[in-house]
């Protein structure tokens, strides 16, 4: 079997580790740095702390950026870095500030507006901005990965671009930024992590240090995310749920995710359910289709976590939903049979094509229909 | 637990892929390479082969490098390096001929000997050539390393030295390069990498990406180095001993080794042992030593693997070493006290501040009267 592996963002790992963003500037020559957040940091008073921290090394701050990043946000950041002589970009937040800032410090040194590079094909230059991407979710796991996905409202566009140049420089995973975020949200990135796990694992493309990355990772969901749920101060689990964040973004960046993801873009384009719910409603599911491919190697996963079969690891995920309070069915929707028929041609995302098992409309019929 | 990663070594894996370094030479911008061998591959045609493939962008060869590669010899390497405007160096062979070239390209870019930097604490510039490390054995993992050992003869000095410039730019693990380790050898580097995985796991400065690859490593090691020993054309068990050695290099090149590979340097200096051989002699003692560390994470590991407990795994250790001829005990060297007494005292090397247990003199007699 042929591998290819590169993982060159450098983690720095750790409780208050936030506060090393001045350092990590100046190890890297870097005089004068933007902050993009999400907006609510900038009303929460965590914007303002690492401003201060910075000693005068964050100069600007950006804080346009909502849910779904429009290219226009891109180009309106890139726009900033540009004017202020920006030399580096922290990307405070969670995916969208992190898809943002990585598609902006890469913008900024063209002369482009990032539309151009958006479902275009066009490939962006190899030089751009170094990025120190912070997540403040348990979530995306976008700090380790290569990819940004952005939305051209105008032109009803959602796509990701791929470019080696969005690679932060450096990933500081501080677990206290993750002590605010509410039950729910913790619930929802938290699935968003064990589907990184396991499709990175089960993916067409798996590769064996992604594979010892999701078994790490997924052990660690299992383990700790309801606890996380249940006491959002319980300090151990949230280090370890950011722990398995990271891992799980080591996991599937180069496998690339599968049917979970591919099916959770239109339940939340057309549902609005949030993107990490959206991935975990399918994803014991999916664990049962993919269960004997390739030599039982699934298998082999579901019993490296401790469970007998995957059949038991899939009723384990079930479970972890339910005491969640995250969906595991549809049924509120009351879907009609046209809103099934869209749901099974929008889930052929190109990701479907990385499930181990082919996904063919019968499959997507029998889960949707399962579900209603 | 605060913890850092890097791990900036491109990693192409698979059969054949040795014929890939004109194409990685081109793709860094680089024409004039040489090639640092083992000189064993000089007379068995494999350099030439290597050399033909490269059509025309391997321009030299070095081919002296002793097993513990000494300071001269990478002075030489570095004078060729310079003579001919050298741009990249491919280092083919085990640990020594890496060890060599990975110094070798860092000093060139200086006008300095090695020995500047050998045991002197100064510290080599960033600056060096790029290297592809090609290994030949499934090993010392030095492909993903940032570490030389070098023996300095005339002064008696051996000494590792580390920098950031020895990282290799790319790693190509071919599987079919290994087919002709003899079983002794087979025996001797996969317990090696056996070490890596169990002393990168419970060195003190472990960390969970380590963590994971050390788990999948050891795994492999365990199912497949009878099968590479018994059968050196079993080309499933040789593939996934490579797998095993390069993701066990990236188990300890960070956590670095312990108290096996502290143990292993005066059975190797003062006896002969074969490296690996030396390593693996003392890892089921100190798997003992080690299995109540840290709220038991020695003990899951050794569950994550399949065993009842530590126990049970050093046991596997000891009857894998009997299977392979590989050395239990020292009874054949009829060791005095005095020379019990030179082995404890010459085990005091660094390495062993990294086992989770402290070592003492204690430990260390009980080790060598065991083996006596």
């Amino acid at each position: 079997m042929n591998w290819d592996y590169l993982q060159p963002v450098k983690i720095r790992f750790g409780k208050g580790r936030v506060s090393e963003i001045k350092d990590l500037a100046e190890a890297m020559g870097c005089k004068r740095g933007l902050l993009a957040a999400d907006p609510f940091f900038f009303t929460n008073g965590l914007a303002d702390r690492i401003i201060g921290d910075s000693k005068g090394t964050l100069v600007g701050a950006f804080g346009k950026i909502s849910p779904n990043p429009d290219v226009e946000e891109v180009d309106a950041c890139a726009e900033i870095i540009r004017q202020e002589k920006i030399d580096f970009v922290v990307a405070l937040g969670g995916g969208s500030s992190m898809d943002c800032a990585k598609a902006a410090a890469a913008a900024a040194m063209t002369g482009d507006s990032i539309r151009e590079y958006h479902g275009t094909g066009k490939v962006l230059p190899k030089t751009h901005l170094p990025i120190i991407a912070v997540p403040t979710t348990a979530g995306t796991g976008s700090e380790v990965t290569c990819v940004a996905v952005l939305t051209d409202h105008k032109n009803q566009k959602k796509s990701p671009i791929v470019s080696d140049s969005f690679y932060p420089s450096y990933a500081i995973i501080d677990p206290e930024l993750t002590y605010t975020m509410p039950p729910k949200v913790t619930a929802g990135t938290g699935i968003d992590v064990l589907s990184h796990a396991l499709e990175g694992y089960w993916s067409r493309g798996h590769q064996p240090i992604c594979d010892a990355c999701a078994v790490h990772a997924a052990g660690l969901v299992f383990q700790y995310l309801y606890r996380a749920y249940q006491n959002p101060e319980d300090e151990e689990a949230r280090e370890k749920m950011c722990e398995a964040s990271v891992i799980a973004g080591l996991a599937f960046t180069l496998p690339k995710t599968t049917s979970s993801h591919a099916c959770s873009f239109p339940l939340t384009n057309l549902y609005h359910i949030p993107h990490g719910e959206a991935c975990g409603l399918t994803l014991d599911y999916f664990a049962r289709v993919n269960k004997d491919v390739e030599n039982g190697r699934v298998q082999d996963f579901a019993r490296k976590l401790g469970f007998q079969d995957v059949d038991e690891m899939a009723d384990a995920i079930h479970d972890l939903k339910e005491k969640m309070g995250l969906r595991t069915d549809l049924k509120d929707l009351n879907l009609t049979d046209e809103q099934i028929d869209e749901l099974i041609r929008i889930s052929h995302h190109p990701n479907l094509e990385n499930n181990p098992v082919k996904i063919t409309d019968e499959i997507l019929r029998d889960l949707y229909e399962s579900m209603r």
